[in-house]
């Protein structure tokens, strides 16, 4: 994974992965406090009441982590990674201080640009938690150069 | 906006917004090294030669700054705020230190649920930069009650 990844060397079921990486409860509560100050995300009584049934970090929190992970998988190798958003962004567990989260990568969808040294590559992520239960999904955009 | 807001109180149409509220670089620096620590996220030299022509903020600290201002928005009232996810979540322009985001949001669509006291509340959230530029955008699918 060392040199540069272009468009023409992706082929779809391209593979990637990285993790894991623990969640740390103070980073929890202050990513909380500071973007997402709600009662289930920032207060461990309030949690325990609510549908969360106990801290649940906030779910763009989540959204961090797996952009870290994305970062140390590489799915471009050195290319830089480049997103134009995210399609089918899903929450599917709670995420709790001291889970300890890894990412999968698969590219699903390929299209070239028709006008642009570029293309387009959906690549679908998935985090799992330490019980290998999916807890987030995405299926991110990126742009990918091609061969110079 | 001081009371809850139950699913049946809902209507396609009604509109919330919130912010402005400032981009501050040193939040932007620390947010980029540690969740998606790219050249052009951390790296002022760096970026200036990247596609984004100077320092950008990641697009995962925009979609945290956007969720901040959501929860100002109050798109519910006193309701919590319930996420199972996003789609067509977009950067459309690039965020920079200094940079005043506001929000606005609009209910798109409306399902209840065949079997649950709840539904289904789908909001179009656009932020803007201090040149009313739309920076971001995403379709937030919610979870909100229905009246007990």
């Amino acid at each position: 994974m060392a040199g540069k990844v272009w468009f023409e060397d992706l082929r779809v079921g391209r593979r990637c992965a990285a993790g894991p990486l623990r969640v740390e409860r103070e980073e929890a509560l202050e990513f909380a406090r500071r973007y997402d100050p709600q009662p289930y995300h920032t207060d461990e009584a309030a949690a325990q009441d609510s549908v969360f049934k106990g801290l649940a970090i906030s779910g763009w929190h989540t959204a961090a982590y797996a952009m870290r992970l994305v970062v140390e998988a590489r799915p471009f190798g050195a290319t830089p990674i480049l997103g134009l958003g995210v399609d089918e962004l899903r929450w599917l567990l709670p995420v709790r201080p001291g889970d300890e989260l890894r990412l999968e990568g698969e590219v699903v969808e390929l299209v070239p640009s028709r006008s642009k040294p570029q293309g387009v590559a959906r690549v679908r992520y998935t985090l799992f938690n330490q019980r290998s239960e999916p807890v987030y999904g995405m299926v991110a955009i990126h742009i990918v150069p091609t061969r110079p």
